[in-house]
C-alpha cells in the first residue's frame, strides 16, 4: 500500500532557522556524534548551506513518480528527502522539478541516488546532495510513499525531522530534540571560539586541553632522533 | 592485429553543433533514455559544455602510446573517445597531448581511466571527462586500436558517432540517428518550456500533468496526521 | 608501545621548496613512475598546491589524539601525512586543528581517511587532500604513533621525506634522493616545454618523437574507411 | 550518554521459527518488498540460514566492547546486529565471541562491518553475515549502546525485531507486523509451488500470468530475424 | 520502442559446444584478449562451466518483465544475458524463472545486475554470472527489448554470440567468429600443454621462452644480497 | 632501473613454519594489531593456508614479465608478494605459472591484482589470496624489479619478510621480529585457550576480563523495557 502523509508536524521555524544557521559538523557533535548520513552523499556545488524541515520520499529504483507527489506536500523552509527502496544510480530530479519545488519555499533536496541539471541547478541556486551525478532519466510508472519515515544514507530520517546540509555532508536532528540540539550546537560554538583564539595565539592543543598527562598515562612515550629501520 | 582507421564518416557538421549545444540529459531522454554513459565519468571542471564526432582509441593498460596514434586522426570538432582494453587508474593524457590535440581542433576528451595535468587542462580550456584524476603516468610500449568501435563506460561508441558531455556527463549518439534525435531534442526542449512556465506560475506537476487520477488508479492513498509509529 | 619521535631529519628547504614548486605529475615521472599516493585523495578545493617535510602520523580508527601530539613537533614547512590503521571515513581534522598548525607554519594536510570544515579550510587557505568528506567527528581516547614510518594511501612515507600534493594528488619522494629528483624534475620541465613549443605550431608527436617507425616494426597498420561490421 | 536497555519485547518464539524456516527473498515479497539489508552483507559460508529476535548493538569505529555488554541480553533463538556509528572494516567479531554467545543460543551475526577467524566459525556452524572479512582486531576502550534501534547495512532494526538471514542476504521484519508476514509468506509460498508445478511442465510465464495482452498494450513489438544495424 | 526479436542466428552448435568446454582465459587469449565482462560479475557456486548462444534482454532498473518475455525465445543450448539501462542492485532472477527457463534447456544466466535464490539455483544446477547477489525482488511495470545488441558489464554482446562462463568470468565470442576462435584456443591449449610439461619438469619459463636476453636487452640488472635501505 | 636481488635474507625455516601455523588474526594481534593488508584481498578458495618468506615483486599495469624473472629467485618455502605499480584488474597469475613455481616449492602467491585460472589452481592446490578473479590475460612487455621493498594492499613488504595468510586474509611479519612475533602469538593461544574455556562454561566476557567495573565507571546505564519512541 502506498501512502501520503498530509499536515505532518514540523518543528518551531525559529528552531529550524537556528540550525540551519549551523554547520553540519558542529551538530553531529552536540547530539553525541549521531545523525550524519553517509560521506557519499555530496553537494552539487560548493558553498551551499541550507537547513529544513524533511519531507520524506521513498521511491522505486528508476521512478520518480513519488517526488511529484511530494511537491504538494511542501511548505516554504521544507527540504526534500528522497530515498530510493533498492540502490540505484538514475538522476531523479532536474531543473524542471527544482523550478516547481523552489517556487514552494523548498531549500533544497538530499537523494541517495542520483540527481541531473546540475548546471542549471547551480544557476538556480537550488542545491542538492546526492550520491551521484548522473544524466540518466526516471520512469513514472509505480508508486512509493511520501512522508512516511526512510533510512536516507544509513540515516532514519521521518518527516518533519530537522535536516541540515552544507559542504561536510548531511545531517538530521529529530524534531522532538531540535531544541535542544541547537542550544548545545551554540554553547559548542562558545567554547570552540575561546579555543580557537588561544591556537591563533599558538599555544599547542596538548596544552589547552591538559593532555599531556593523558597520554603519558596512557603510555606514550618520546625519543629523538630518527626512527629505527626496524619499524 | 592493430588497426588504425582513417577517414571515418561523420555527422554534418551542423547537426553536430546542433547537438552539441543541447543538454547530455535533453539528448538523453529524447533517443529514447539511452546512451549516457556510467556516472563514474565525471568532468575536471565545472561548466564545460562539449559535442563532437567521437575518434575512438582503445589502449592497453596504462599504455598511451595510441592516443599518439589518433591524434593525427583528428579534424576540427572531433571529441576523442578512449577505452582501456582492462581496467585502469593511470592518468593516460595531461597538457602535453592536449596542447597537441588542441591545434587540431579537438574539443575534449572522454576517457574510461585517469587523466591528469588538470589544473593545466582548466586554464587551457580544454575540458576532460575521466573515471580518475591520477597523477600517475602512462608507458608507450603496447599498441591497441585507432577508429574501431569501443565500449566506453559501459556504452558502445562508433568513429563518427556524435558525443556530448556536460556537468551532468556524457551521452553518445549513433551517428545515424544524429539529425532525428537532433529534432526530438529541440521538440523536447519546446515542451520542456512550456511546462516551466506553469511550474514558475505555482502549478503543480499533479495538475500540469494530470497525474491524480493515474496515481489514485495506481492505489495512492492519502492520510492526515504523523505517520503510524509501526512502519 | 607508542611513540613520537623528535628531531627528525628533513631535506634542505630550498630543495623542499624547489619541490614544491613542480607539479605532482612531473616528479612522479622524474623519479621513475614511482610515489603517487593513490587516486582517491583528493583535494578539497581546486588549485591548492603545497610541498613540505612529512610529519607522519597513524592513528587509530575514528581517533584522532595523535594529531594534537603530532602538531608539537611541525614546523615551518612541514606537511602533515596522517594514515589509519584500519579504514575509517571519520572526519579526522578540521578548522581548529587547521588554526593551530597553520599558526605553526605547517602547509597542509595529506589523510588517507576523512576531514570536515571543507568550507572554513578553503576560506583560511588550509589545503587538504583527503579520501572523504565526512561530518562525522573523532574520539581521543586511543595512542598512535608520531613520526614512525606509515603507508599513506598505498605509498610508504618516512617522517622527513618530501611531499608534495597539488590538483592532480600527491607524490613522496624520499628524503635522500630530494635533491637528485629535484634536478631530474627540472631537467624534465625543460625537455617538455621544447615539445610543447613544437605541439603549438601543429606538430604530431609522432613526428616529434619519432614514433611512426616504431609502431609500423610492432605491427600497427592503417586502413581507409569506416571499420568493418564484425568488430 | 550509553545505555543497556534489558527486558526487550520479543516476537512469539513460534512466529520467529515459522520465519526462521522461510528464505528471505520470499519474506521480503511477503512484506511489500521492504527490509533487505545492503546486499554487500554476504554470509561468511554457503548454506547458513537463521531466524532470530534482534538484540541490536551500536559500536563505536574499531570497538568491540558493546558486543560484551549485549552478550548477557541474549537468550536462546536472538540474533546479534551490530551496527558501527562509522563505517569501519575493523573485525569486530571472532571465534572467542563466538563461544560465549554460542553457549547463550545466539543463533548468529549480522554485522555492517568486518569479522574473522571465518574457518572456526565455520566449523563451530556459528554463521556471520558480514560486510567484510577481516583480521583487523578491534579495540575496547568506547561505549556505545545495546538495544536501542539501529540502522544497519541501510535499514531500521529495533531490538526484538525478526531478523532471517541466508545465502540471499538478511531481512528484518517489525516485531509487531512478524505474525502476519508470516502469514503472508506461507500463503506466497503455496502460491509459487502452484506457479512451480506449471513451469516445470513447460508452461511459459507469458501464458501462467496472463502477460501477452499487458505486454502488447504497453507497446511491445515482435519482429523476426536479425536486429538492424543501427540500435 | 520496445521490441523482441524472434529468429535470431545462432552459431553451429558444435562449435558452440567446442568453445563451451574450454576456459574463459583460454578462450580471451586466443582472441586477442579481448571480450572479458567485467570481473565483478561472480559465479554464484564454484565450479559452474557453460556456454552458449546469447539471448540479450535490456530490462529497466528494477523490473523483470522482459525477462519473462525473453524465455519464450530460448532454444536449448542458450545462454539468458542481462543488461539493465542503469545500474541496479535488484535481484532479478530467482529460482522460479530457473525453473521455467532450465526446462527449456536455457544452461544459465549472466546478469549485471543482481539474482536471489542462490541456494535453491545451487541445488538446481542451474548457474547464474551476477554482479550481485539480492534479495530485493523486481516488478513487472515497464519495457525493455529482447535480441537488440546490449553493452553488458562493459562488452558488446550481440544476440547470437557465443557466450563462456566459468569460475574465472565470462567471456564473449562474436557468432561470426566463433570458429576461429574455437580452432584458436584449441591450438592455444595444445601450446600449453608442450609448456606446462617442461613446467612440471622444472624448467623455468626464462629458459622455456627465452626470456634471458629480452630482459637483459630492456634493461634488467641482477644485483646480490639485500636492497639497499634507500628504495 | 629495473633490479632483481638475488640472495635475500630469509627467517629461520622453523620460525616461518612456526608463523604459517598461527592464524593471521592472532599474529596481527600479538603483534600489536598491525601488519594485515588490506581486506579486499581474498582468498580463491577456502580452507587454504600458508606461510612462508616473500618474494616480492614490482609489476607493471597489465604485465607479469617480471613474475617470470622471480620464479627462480623462489626457494622451498617462500611466498610471491606481488604489487602493480598502478591499480590492475588483470589476472596476472593462472595455471600455468603455478605450476612453474609449485615444483619450485613455492607455497602460494599474494596479488593486490587480478588472478585467474581459478578452478585449476583450486585443483592443484595452490592458493591465491588476490584483490580481483580476471580472466584478463597480462602481457610480457615490461620491466619492473624482484626482491625491492613493495607496498601490497596498504603495507609494506620486504624481500624475506614473513607473510602468512588464510581464510582471514594476509598478514606480513618482519623478518627481524620474525621471532619474537612468533613467542608472542603461542603466548596469546595460550592464553586464550583458557579464556575459551570459562566461555564455553557459560561465563560472560564481562566477568572473565573484569568489564562491569570499567563499563560503569565510563558511564554506561542499564535501563529495562523498551527504547523510547525519541532515538
Amino acid at each position: 500500500m502506498s501512502v501520503v502523509v498530509r499536515g505532518i508536524r514540523r518543528a518551531d521555524q525559529s528552531t529550524v532557522d537556528g540550525l540551519a544557521a549551523l554547520g553540519v559538523a558542529t551538530i553531529h557533535e552536540a547530539q553525541g556524534r549521531t545523525g550524519v548520513l553517509d560521506p557519499r552523499l555530496r553537494p552539487i556545488y560548493a558553498g551551499a548551506h541550507v537547513g529544513g524541515s524533511a519531507i520524506t520520499v521513498r521511491v522505486p529504483p528508476g521512478d520518480n513518480w513519488m517526488i511529484h507527489a511530494a511537491a504538494e506536500q511542501c511548505r516554504p523552509g521544507d527540504v526534500l528527502v528522497v530515498a530510493p527502496t533498492a540502490p540505484s544510480e538514475t538522476g531523479y530530479f532536474g531543473e524542471l522539478m527544482a523550478t516547481a519545488v523552489q517556487v514552494r519555499g523548498v531549500r533544497g533536496l538530499v537523494i541517495d541516488a542520483g540527481c541531473r541539471d546540475v548546471a542549471e541547478l547551480t544557476t538556480m541556486g537550488f542545491p542538492v546532495w546526492s550520491r551521484y551525478v548522473s544524466a540518466i532519466g526516471p520512469v513514472k510508472q509505480a508508486l512509493g510513499d511520501v512522508n512516511l519515515p526512510v533510512v536516507c544514507a544509513g540515516v532514519l530520517v521521518r518527516p518533519g525531522d530537522v535536516v541540515v546540509a552544507d559542504d561536510d555532508g548531511v545531517v538530521v536532528v529529530a524534531r522532538e530534540r531540535a531544541e535542544a540540539v541547537l542550544a548545545a550546537s551554540l554553547e559548542r560554538e562558545r567554547r570552540e571560539a575561546a579555543t580557537r583564539e588561544r591556537y591563533r595565539a599558538g599555544e599547542l592543543s596538548l596544552d589547552v586541553h591538559g593532555m599531556r598527562e593523558q597520554l603519558a598515562e596512557r603510555g606514550l612515550t618520546y625519543v629523538d632522533g630518527q626512527p629505527p629501520d626496524d619499524h
